[in-house]
């Protein structure tokens, strides 16, 4: 499937690339300024108008070619992107890189699943992935992907040579991105110092104050280039937004429909502040025992 | 993390467990029976009492231990189940298996990654992930989870072999789960006849007439012990509900905020319905190229 996604994806970018000198059409912002999009869902719903402003029939997007359907989803990408790289380390949480890797492979572009060692790399949760290529093969990504955990991530931290290889990386990178307790790596290698970010719940704003960063209670942010998520689910939003970003909203609804991404959780939770305490502090109290012995030594 | 989390879990449902005798201490329930969780969110949030019905307070709940917090925490598990499988075949969709595993992972359970065959599974966006076992060396699963996909999905419709192997498994096990198209192997296997199910929005009720299922256009439905869920991320949705059946809110509520599961997508989409109807064309245009020449030949 995701070879054929490529491929009309790429269709479309290299359409809009080579379209980028027409004026920028940017139809959320048209219809925005004309306020469309305050009225009926179903108006709202359908922004890809004709040139005379007004909406599809079925009858006519039906008969319509793939090759002119993308003629009228094209729109031009704020960025190019030519390779998206994901740090797997053991002891990575495994939602928090697989997550974002599912939305970030839509966008047209290498991705490349990058060890802190060759071979094999354990996710927290025991998932053995086979790595494309160690931290020593890679020296320039276009977009740069850190994923948290707990212990293992508290000691990747103090990992110089990766925090090096970070640091490296991040001189030429477009984008910056961590998900979760990730963000306490990108604050090692001292990406964070002055910026705002987010991160996991649990001790948010010591950490990321203790790397000289703002903590932002969102599900996700970014300052400039550093985009960063709160705890593990998080990542896929944030993943998502940095395509709307990119490749604008066309190509972000694409993604959401192709992963039918329409949550509906069974319940409200996901957050301490939307959870019963006695579940928040068996939870803090469960990370303490992990954490405390590690963080205390600092 | 997940070595300690079972841990902890395994003490709160061997607790549970034997006190499974005693009357069952159904928290939710008790609160909808007395109105209170239409009350404000505040009370809602914490409803979990003290003996005399009253909130724990902050300075309550930090001086009390964790055995202490455990003890208020558990609710007897509604089954119990001590394996949970999850298939993994070349060209499975990742997200498909990867954000159940994620959820379900807090199960206290051992956590079986199957391959159709041994070694190192591919997905259809190039995640190489080393199985546990091949299918001929699992005989038994309490809960067995079907990802779905696109064409090697279809193809998996009609493989005998697994197909089979499906059968076995189903026929002693407590929960059989599929996420997407895996509703579409589940149907194959027979599994689904006379069934309530849902699956992936592409051609949703055409594939699960054809194998005697009736579609219904949820999230996430079950039917018995068959649980569906509707595409990719759908299954993440699904799961958490699982084990809100299976082990309680309380249990639930735990693993959403453990995996930060407070979803916010940048905008509304994620389903035909609220997706405009160019990017939907496109997308089944995109499916119906890869799809229809295989469907065509049933």
């Amino acid at each position: 499937m995701k070879k054929l996604i490529f491929t009309f994806c790429l269709i479309a970018i290299s359409i809009s690339c080579n379209q980028q000198k027409t004026p920028n059409k940017n139809i959320v912002n048209d219809l925005d300024q004309k306020g469309i999009t305050n009225q009926t869902p179903a108006i709202k719903k359908d922004y890809n108008l004709k040139a005379d402003g007004s909406v599809y029939t079925d009858q006519e997007l039906e008969a319509m070619s793939h090759d002119e359907l993308i003629a009228v989803f094209r729109e031009p990408p704020k960025d190019t992107v030519q390779t998206i790289g994901i740090l797997l380390y053991d002891g990575y949480f495994m939602l928090d890189a697989m997550g974002p890797l599912s939305v970030l492979n839509h966008i047209p572009a290498k991705k490349i699943l990058i060890g802190r060692n060759k071979g094999i790399v354990t996710s927290s949760d025991k998932v053995k992935i086979e790595v494309d290529h160690s931290i020593e093969e890679i020296d320039q990504l276009d977009i740069l992907l850190v994923p948290g955990g707990v212990i293992e991530t508290y000691n990747a931290t103090k990992d110089q040579i990766l925090l090096d290889w970070i640091k490296k990386i991040d001189q030429k990178s477009k984008y910056t991105l961590s998900v979760c307790t990730g963000a306490w790596i990108l604050g090692a290698a001292g990406l964070l110092e002055g910026k705002e970010a987010t991160t996991n719940w649990y001790r948010a704003k010591e950490k990321l104050n203790q790397f000289g960063a703002t903590f932002v209670q969102k599900r996700y942010t970014n300052d400039g280039k550093y985009w960063t998520s709160a705890g593990v689910s998080a990542g896929i939003d944030m993943s998502l937004a940095l395509i709307d970003h990119i490749l604008g909203r066309n190509y972000a609804a694409f993604t959401a429909l192709n992963l039918e991404y329409d949550p509906q959780p069974p319940f409200e939770g996901g957050h301490p502040d939307k959870t019963d305490r006695v579940v928040n502090f068996m939870t803090k109290k469960m990370y303490d025992h992990m954490l405390e012995p590690l963080i205390t030594k600092d």
